[in-house]
């Protein structure tokens, strides 16, 4: 057998993004469209066991309310923030999902659904704005998500680059600050640590348990436990200072991490994702301008940034693709 | 016409690398042996046309030492450190070679010898080492030289990635220190400010100028201003303890560097070349111990560091062969 599969493959996939701290399941078409989608909490702090229940239920919710089975489904497709041993089909770390270890996430979700891939989230959300959003026709570019952690994916030759065992593409465990604190992955001073939503709520909760000005300080009436990333970037929007400024430096350390992108990579394309990407340009006009003033010149004036089209169904459309292009690969193998 | 070129290819290659101290020319053939070679100094000061007098100087002495004249050679193959705008054949900026601002090397080489074709220099080296080194039949490596400075050479997919315009592998100017200092090439707190032979020396010449003890100080009786990584090198492996010092933490900053293109790439192998690294152990062992702590488990795991085999000869064996692969590709265009 040695035919295309885009005809015979009619089936949707049933799909899944697991964040750190969302997670969404979707109906995504062989031609990327998302038809259904649910969502729910990770609760990553429930360890292995409590994220799987949430993943279950997210799935059977999305299942019952469209009056699905699995049966109906190519195959599950997961994409998931964490480091992925693509050949073994495990999670073999993430630091946003603590416990996680070498959890054979694949195969868990096989014995329970059905056949299913995983790829990384960053990975998967690169190829799905490579194939149907801003990265089409692009041949080198760098995606980069910025949301409770920061994940990368990286096309290269107009395909998904994913290393030696599946998880190239860690550019928010790259080290910009020799000096700066451990990161949960193991290294130090992490672009992670300096420009994700974490960072953004870490410095706003430090400011203001020092005494700083905010409006948010009548809004959260001193409890800040439950602060987002979006509630700083709402505050900032209306011209609270303290959150102008860290937002702004959070967007300057993810310009110095750019230029790195560029520096190593000089693509094309550079595109941002994830919710903290939302925060719009008083995020991205700080990284902007570290970008294009720090970059080697002409990697500097070769590459373009933009903001991911595909939003937060990048990848759930992405893992979809993948899932898609393995069962192809698969069917085209000579029987 | 639509053969290959490898049979009738027979004639050698005029090569050239064009570092930071050093220019060596060298005769190349196909299958990438060097027959002769000749080096000077690259006198960087001098600006681009004392430069270009000395990689004249150079490639002459080759010439008339071996009997040689231009129709004797199949192309020219330049690599130099420094970006490289490859379509239009220009040295944009390099931080080694002041005053380099798009200075069409390419075309001045040709006019005055023959055809000829430039390529960064560590991306050359990551070619030969890949070809006829320790990374022959690695499917994703990264070569890493460490030397005046650090410039990087990436191999992916079994070919060559040289980006968007051919600048791909700036890894010595990624960003390890947002405190640290200016780097030449704009960016802040580079990985070549900080382990690159320019860095160890820097140092060591700072703490000998603040009174530290070295056994450097009756070597060089209080003038430190041509001091070399090679010089600490020698005291280091005589037990002194401020260069043994120096070198380690240089290799520990290296490894910070090395972590990150782990993590990023998720290599099968890194391969350190470069005259910082003949070194050896005293400066890549703490480079190894902090990779192999610091990286994501999986891209730990999988990666093997090695040093080059090729030596100094790598850039010129490395240009041989991307001269031969440009031709051989144009040759079998569509007449």
């Amino acid at each position: 057998m040695n035919r295309s599969n885009s005809e015979v493959m009619s089936k949707p996939c049933l799909c899944l993004d697991i964040g750190g701290s969302k997670i969404r399941s979707a109906v995504v078409t062989h031609d990327g469209r998302v038809v259904a989608w649910e969502q729910e909490p990770t609760c990553a702090r429930n360890g292995v066991t409590g994220v799987f229940e949430s993943i279950c239920r997210v799935l059977d919710r999305l299942l019952a309310r469209n009056n699905l089975n699995t049966s109906q489904f190519e195959a599950l497709a997961a994409a998931v923030a964490g480091g992925i041993d693509m050949p073994n089909g495990l999670v073999t770390q993430s630091p946003h999902l603590p416990d996680w270890r070498d959890v054979p996430l694949r195969d868990m979700l096989t014995e329970r659904y059905l056949k299913t891939f995983i790829i990384n989230d960053a990975s998967a959300a690169a190829l799905g704005e490579h194939r149907l959003g801003v990265g089409l026709g692009v041949k080198n570019l760098v995606y980069l998500t910025v949301s409770t952690g920061i994940g990368g994916g990286i096309i290269i030759n107009n395909e998904l680059y994913l290393g030696q065992s599946g998880c190239a593409g860690e550019i928010g465990h790259m080290c910009l600050d020799i000096n700066g604190k451990e990161d949960v992955c193991g290294n130090k001073g992490c672009l992670e640590t300096l420009a994700s939503g974490t960072a953004i709520v870490s410095r706003v909760q430090t400011e203001l348990a020092g005494g700083e000005f905010s409006i948010l300080v009548e809004r959260f009436k001193a409890d800040y436990s439950a602060l987002t990333a979006e509630d700083i970037g709402r505050a900032a929007s209306e011209g609270d200072r303290l959150c102008l400024g860290i937002i702004r430096q959070a967007g300057e350390y993810l310009g110095i991490g750019l230029v790195n992108i560029a520096n190593i990579f000089n693509p094309e394309l550079i595109i941002l994702g994830g919710g903290v990407s939302k925060l719009g340009e008083i995020f991205i006009e700080p990284a902007r301008q570290v970008l294009y003033k720090r970059a080697f010149r002409l990697a500097g004036d070769d590459v373009r940034l933009i903001v991911s089209v595909l939003g937060d169904n990048a990848g759930v459309i992405g893992a979809a693709l993948y899932a898609y292009a393995c069962l192809d690969s698969a069917n085209n193998q000579p029987q």
